[in-house]
C-alpha cells in the first residue's frame, strides 16, 4: 500500500479565503479506488516553505499529488522550487508553448509574455496534459517519490485527476483493492438520527457508512469491495429502506432523478416563486430536462401586494397562485412557492389529479441563499413525489408542517 | 519572525468530510496580529502518522497549533502521541481532574470514568485553560519548538486561542507587525493579465500583492502593515487607477456596491430574464436593498416562442424585452438577458435616459451554472455602472462584444 500525500499550494488556501474543495473530492475518489491519503499539507507561496515540505515529502512518502501554483502569475512558484527540489534546471517544453500558443490563437488573443513561464518544466518531466486550461501538469520523482503536479483550477484538476493520474498509478500499484462507494441522498434527516437508525443493521465486512452534510441534503455513502456490487446493493437496499420516507435518490443528486422523471413523463412545467426570488426556476433549470413551459416563470415581488398576497390565509394564497400559473399558462403541472414569513412558508403543486400545498416552519435561522435553497428543495421534492407517486406529505425532520392540504380536481371550484 | 505552522488531526478533517474552519480561522487571525502561518498538515487518527508529524515539524518549525484529538474517546490520541514525541510520560493533572469533577457536578452527573483520559498530560505540560470544556488544553516544548495543543470544537478552539494563545504568543514575540488586506474586485480580466499591468508598480516595502480567482471576478489583495493605512490607501488606488474599466467594487463584493447604490438612488427595478433561467433575479436579491418591483419577474422560457423569441435580430429582441418590461412594470429601470445560441447573448438595460443594449460571446464552454453567474454579472454590472455613471461598455476580457446600441429616450418610438 503506497503512502499517499496531497500537498496543497497558495496563500487563499492557506489562509482559508477559498476551501481546499480538490483536497475533499481527491481523498474521495483515490480511497474509491483503494488509494488512501496518509497526510495532507498546505503551504502558501512562499519559496522555502514550498521547498521544505516538497523535501519532506519526498523523503517520507511514496507518492505525493501536489495541486496549486502552476499558474502565470509571479506568485505561482511550484515548478520552479519543484525543480530547486530535484535539483534540476527549468528548461522550455517547446510543446507547451506551442499548445498555449494555439490556446491564444484561437482565442484571436496574443499571448501574455507571463504565460511563457506555464510551459517551463523541471528537467525530465513528463508532461500531464491539461486538455482545457493553460497549465501544464507534470510528473517527476524526486528522492524515489513520485510527485505528480497539478492545477488549482479545480474543473481542470479533475479531470487530469481521473483520466491520468488515477489510471497511472493502478498501473504502478495494480493489486489495490477497489472500493466502490454507493450513494443515497436524504431530505429533512438529521446525521445523528440517520446513524441511530442505521445503527441497527449488521454490516457485512469490508462494508462501511459513511455520512456526508450538505444543506440541504445528508448523503449517506456505503464503502465496500468493488468486486462484489451484488451484495453491495442489498446492503444499500437494507439502508433505503430504514431511511425510506426520506430517500430523494439513489446513486443521483435529487436534481437529476427530477429530470429522469420528467424526461419519462414530458409534463409540462411552469412556476410562480415568492420565498424562493427565482431560485427555483434557475436551480430546476440545471437539469437540460427541466424548463419551465409557456414562455413566463413569474417571480413575484414583495414591495406591490398583489391581491395574492393579501389573502390573509397563506397556504389558501400560494394553492391559488399554482392554480393560477397552471391555467395562465396551460400547463401540465405548476409550482409555487409562497411568501416566507417568521420563518414560516408554503409550497402548493398544480397538476391534473388536483392541488397540493403545505406550510413549513423553518427550525432554525439561515442565510438568505440557503432559505432559497431549502425551499426549493422542497417545491422539487414535491415535483418529484407527485411524478414518482409517493406520498407527497413525509416528515420532514428539520422543518415542521404546521398545515397540509390536498384538493382532487373533480372539487376544484 | 517564528515559523508557524498548524496541525489538524482527524480522519473527518483528512477526508474532507468536514470543512476545516478552525484552520482558515487561526490563519486569519494570527495574520491581522502580526504572525503568519507557514504551513498547515492535516493527519487522520492513526499514531505513527500523528507522531511522525509532531516530530517533523517540532524540527523545522517555532511553533505548532495541534488541533483536535483531545476528547476522551480512544481514538483521540493527540496527549499520549505528544509526550510520545517529546519522550516523556503522561502524568495526571490533578487540578484539571478537579475542573472536570466540578464540570460535571455543576451539572448533576457523574463524571465517566473516560473524561479521566483529559486530565492525563505530558509530564511538565503547562495547562491552557478551556474554560467551556472538558478538554484540556496544553502547551509543551518538543525538541526545542513550542507545541500548543487546543480541541477540535470551534467554540473552545477560538476562545482559547484568542484569550490564551495570542497573549502568550505576543509575549514572547513583542516585536510583530500586524498586517492588513485591502480588496479590489474586478470582471472581465485574466489573472495574467491583471499580474502584467501591475506589474509596473513599484510596492512600498512589506507590501505584497495577492490574487483569489473565483468566476466570474478576481481579487486583487494588497496585503500591508495595519500602522500605515494612509499609504495603503494611496497605493491600493494606485492599483483601481491601472485596472480602472474593469475594477466593480472595492473592500466589497460587486452585489453589495450594487445594492449601496440602490439604496442611494431607490431605482424600481423590473427583470427578464431568458439565459438567466431566474438566477439574476435570485442573485441580485440576495442583497436585501433589491428586489424586483411591480409584482413580477419574468423568466422567458425556451420552448414556445414569442413573438420576441422569433425576432431574428437578438439585440434588438432584447433591447425591446427591457423596454417592454419596464413599461408593463412601470419601473424606473429594467433589466433583461436574451437567449444564449452558440455562446452569445444579449443584455440589455432600460432606464429613463434611455437603452443600452449589448451582443457579448463566451471565449470557452462553461457548465450551465457559471454560464448564468457570468451572464447576471454582466446584467448586474450594467446596473452598478448606470446608477454610478460609468461608461456602460467596458472592455470585458474573457468576454468578445460583437453587438452595442444605445438609444437615448427621446430617439425611442
Amino acid at each position: 500500500m503506497p503512502k499517499i500525500a496531497m500537498l496543497s499550494t497558495g496563500e487563499e488556501v492557506l489562509y482559508g479565503d477559498i476551501v481546499d474543495t480538490n483536497a475533499a473530492w481527491l481523498s474521495r475518489v483515490f480511497y474509491e479506488h483503494g488509494f488512501s491519503m496518509s497526510k495532507r499539507s498546505t503551504v502558501g507561496d512562499q519559496r522555502t516553505a514550498l521547498l521544505q515540505e516538497m523535501v519532506m515529502l519526498s523523503l517520507n512518502l511514496d507518492v505525493v499529488i501536489v495541486n496549486g501554483g502552476l499558474g502565470p502569475t509571479s506568485d505561482d512558484l511550484t515548478a520552479e522550487v519543484a525543480a530547486e527540489a530535484a535539483d534540476l534546471p527549468l528548461v522550455l517544453n517547446q510543446a507547451w508553448l506551442q499548445t498555449l500558443e494555439t490556446f491564444y490563437a484561437q482565442r484571436g488573443k496574443p499571448m501574455p509574455d507571463s504565460n511563457i513561464k506555464q510551459a517551463m518544466l523541471p528537467e525530465g518531466a513528463t508532461v500531464v496534459d491539461n486538455p482545457i486550461g493553460t497549465a501544464c501538469g507534470f510528473k517527476m520523482m524526486i528522492n524515489d517519490c513520485l510527485f505528480y503536479f497539478t492545477p488549482g483550477v479545480p474543473s481542470e484538476f479533475k479531470k487530469m485527476t481521473l483520466e491520468q493520474i488515477l489510471p497511472d498509478l493502478r498501473h504502478e500499484y495494480p493489486n489495490q483493492q477497489g472500493r466502490v462507494c454507493r450513494r443515497l441522498y436524504t431530505f429533512g434527516l438529521s446525521e445523528s438520527g440517520i446513524a441511530d437508525t442505521l445503527s441497527s443493521i449488521n454490516l457485512p465486512p469490508e462494508y462501511e457508512l459513511g455520512y456526508r452534510s450538505y444543506l440541504p441534503f445528508i448523503e449517506v455513502k456505503l464503502f465496500g469491495p468493488s468486486d462484489d456490487l451484488e451484495l453491495g446493493s442489498r446492503v444499500l437496499a437494507m439502508v433505503e429502506k430504514l431511511l425510506h420516507t426520506n430517500v430523494v435518490s439513489v446513486d443521483q443528486p435529487m436534481l437529476d432523478r427530477i429530470g429522469h422523471l420528467v424526461e419519462t413523463h414530458q409534463p409540462t412545467i411552469s412556476i410562480s416563486e415568492h420565498a424562493t426570488k427565482g431560485y427555483l426556476a434557475s436551480w430546476l433549470q440545471d437539469n437540460e430536462q427541466i424548463e419551465p413551459y409557456c414562455g413566463a416563470t413569474w417571480v413575484l415581488g414583495y414591495k406591490t401586494a398583489s391581491p395574492l398576497d393579501r389573502n390573509s390565509e397563506r397556504l389558501g394564497a400560494t394553492l391559488a397562485l399554482a392554480g393560477a400559473t397552471k391555467s395562465n399558462c396551460s400547463s401540465d403541472i405548476a409550482l409555487s412557492t409562497g411568501k416566507l414569513e417568521d420563518g414560516e412558508f408554503s409550497v402548493a403543486l398544480s397538476t391534473p389529479k388536483g392541488e397540493w400545498g403545505q406550510t413549513l416552519k423553518l427550525q432554525r435561522s439561515y442565510n438568505a441563499q440557503s432559505i432559497k435553497t431549502v425551499i426549493s428543495t422542497v417545491a422539487g421534492d414535491m415535483l418529484r413525489r407527485y411524478l414518482d407517486n409517493k406520498p407527497m406529505f413525509p416528515d420532514y425532520g428539520f422543518l415542521t408542517r404546521t398545515n397540509e392540504i390536498f384538493v382532487p380536481t373533480d372539487q376544484l371550484t
